[in-house]
């Protein structure tokens, strides 16, 4: 492989960290309606135009440099105001300024000795959150996404009423179903895969005009299956669906699930942050009643990818369904109290810290602001998609706070001339 | 919440960064063997001397400065050179550059539209680390960390021969086991248990006084089980066992999995990262042979937090066992060749960028300067724990890049003076 160059120094490193910064600044983090979102490419012809190639031998400065402005010059701007693609956007300084200095100490959660700062912020932020659904809240955990969270709710439901599943396995149970939307999110097919539950242990409900579930619709399945001797394990209810934003009439359907005595998880991993709303707090009315919530802050909230939270209702839940007792990390004998050594209630071992952004945010009080764009917006609805019977419509989702009554205007009037292409020139 | 400050304009928001960014500078990035690794409170103590508090009118930029020099103040400086204690460590400028422009551009990796640089560079990787391991291998994803790897792996191993598990469970499944080292990393038992196989499936194998599996001892507890009428699934070998650092003897494990016909997978999370080591390379022999294995690059390649890697030998399992085609991400009358879009071959929907901080670090080179100062260590193993019949062991591990000879002598110098304690003054 050649000779090595001896190692930089540090002022080596310095400069090409401060170059970096200078960079990101005038290309990225800055950018101005004037900047396009993307400059596009077909894949053909991105991995022509750009060197993807991984040589023998190290690159110099200048050409790093380079790299990282051909990197930038080929992406997609998520922060550019006229980013409406997806359920985040908006880069917000303080989340940026939060990330870079989790990145810098590149710290991993999962004992107090490791990551005592954010150890203790994360269970502050869970117990803050936690007061806002409800005073009988009791814990939570951040997942890499909202996916792993609903999948990992429908285990804590499993494991709550069948604890010995967590020692000897699904295979004595009973057959087992859950209810959701048909306009649920994906990855409760997925995890319902993964637990060994099946795709078809998830009963899709039907869906009125607004794309709410129809609790009538609930309750005659909960019986059916019933009397087929299947056990309706749970339901998994939206505040804010994927493609239409409807919420799900959370009371009425924790009614029927205490009756008949199922678990209740709430995924409002896009309309969760309204809890930060005076105004639109209201939306998620019933929340408090769920046994357990995925939230994801980077979503409304606009917290740097990624950020999402699993609360749960019951405190000691968490512990008891994922707990090993690993001794590497969690020795008994340690010389401060391992109660604050969270890692073996999560399924995750190195974990990247999450918290900190959001904290951060918080304590710079991003939210507000947020919220008052939000409101002055109104809710809306820039992506596209087959709706039941009718064809492909635009889905336009205004979470990106710098977005301006213009812009709306604008990105209309493009609509309409770039027809049927999704970027914006 | 009282009246809100007009946002603030650019200027403010790019001073406030570059503040941000001479911080993180000073004191997280070029810290020196004069600096702490950390100044040690107890949790009760930190719980009072940091504002862990959120109140309801945001903080001035320069309490935020302050609030950020206080996190960095009170957390572990995990790139400095005596930060022995976990399984990672070292900053690397060029990973840390990477990690800096990644989250700018704050991307999402699920289809080329969203993420065009990031998707075919991850696609890039996966082949290279692929033809590392072996011409015949096929695809790979990247995971939230090794142990959703090690449990996505055992979900990949149960589909591939009972491919009726993704839509209809495991209830009708034979009774199942697996086969792992009793050194093996916990996340085996903890995904056992969410996969619904439960703990008491994971058959614990012997050890030699080395820490490997004892094959003998693998093929006769398939013959056992076998003979109770219940199917041995798979074996989970380790390379680079989490305490000891062992490494199993994989061929001869490969060979006893392929007369019974059991998936093998490895977890190399520690030790995988031994591919990109001339000298070293041959720790990995057999490593081809396996049917999915886990590598961590954010271990022994010191990539910034998290990076990790599932590679799988047959080239269409992920997308066959985990995708579900949801049409608002996945359409298929795109404008461009929508096989471009790997999102639905994970089980996350949503998932930040992990592959730009490896790629660049590697296109810089500095794998082979890890692997040079590897070369001049050897293999050593600041963590204690109860080992087999032993009493405490301290457990040194040196992946830690910038550590010197002096370095090490220090450390078991202070390793005397302090007895019983982990941190270092």
């Amino acid at each position: 492989m050649g000779d090595f160059k001896p190692l930089p120094s540090k002022e080596l490193h310095k400069n090409f960290l401060e170059k970096v910064v200078e960079l990101l600044f005038n290309t990225v983090v800055f950018t101005t309606r004037k900047d396009k979102v993307l400059l596009w490419r077909s894949p053909e012809d991105l991995l022509k135009e750009f060197d993807f190639e991984l040589g023998q031998n190290g690159e110099s400065q200048e050409k790093l440099i380079q790299v990282l402005k051909n990197t930038v010059k080929f992406s997609v701007k998520t922060g550019h105001p006229y980013f409406v693609n997806q359920l985040f956007s908006g880069l917000d300084p303080y989340g940026l300024a939060a990330q870079w200095l989790t990145d810098a100490l590149n710290a991993s959660v999962y004992t107090y000795e490791v990551a005592p700062v954010f150890t203790l912020m994360e269970q502050h932020v869970i117990n803050e959150v936690c007061k806002m659904v409800g005073l009988e809240w009791g814990d939570g955990m951040f997942c890499p996404g909202g996916s792993f969270g609903n999948g990992t709710a429908i285990n804590l439901a499993r494991f709550s009423r069948f604890p010995q599943v967590k020692k000897s396995g699904s295979k004595n149970l009973p057959d087992l179903v859950m209810f959701t939307s048909e306009e649920c999110h994906y990855s409760i097919f997925k995890f319902a895969s993964f637990l060994g539950l099946g795709e078809e242990a998830v009963i899709k409900l039907k869906t009125d005009e607004v794309g709410k579930i129809v609790p009538d619709d609930l309750e005659q399945n909960i019986i059916k299956y019933k009397d087929k001797n299947v056990v309706p394990l749970m339901v998994v209810a939206t505040m804010g669906t994927t493609v239409r934003g409807a919420f799900d009439p959370v009371a009425e359907i924790s009614a029927i699930c205490k009756k008949h005595g199922l678990w209740l998880h709430v995924d409002a991993a896009w309309g969760g942050g309204l809890l930060f709303s005076q105004r639109y707090r209201t939306k998620l009315n019933g929340i408090e009643l769920a046994d357990s919530i995925v939230i994801n802050p980077h979503k409304l909230l606009a917290v740097p990818q990624q950020c999402s939270l699993l609360l749960v209702r019951d405190k000691n839940l968490l512990h008891s369904c994922h707990s090993r007792g690993a001794e590497y990390l969690f020795q008994r004998d340690k010389y401060y109290d391992s109660k604050y050594d969270v890692g073996d209630k999560y399924l995750q071992c190195g974990r990247k810290c999450d918290v900190f952004k959001f904290w951060f945010m918080w304590k710079a009080k991003v939210a507000p602001q947020i919220k008052m764009v939000m409101a002055n917006h109104g809710s809306v609805m820039l992506n596209y998609q087959p709706l039941k019977s009718l064809p492909n419509f635009f889905r336009f989702v205004s979470q990106n706070s710098s977005l301006t009554r213009n812009d709306i205007d604008f990105i209309l009037d493009h609509i309409a001339e770039i027809g049927d292409a999704l970027f914006l020139d």
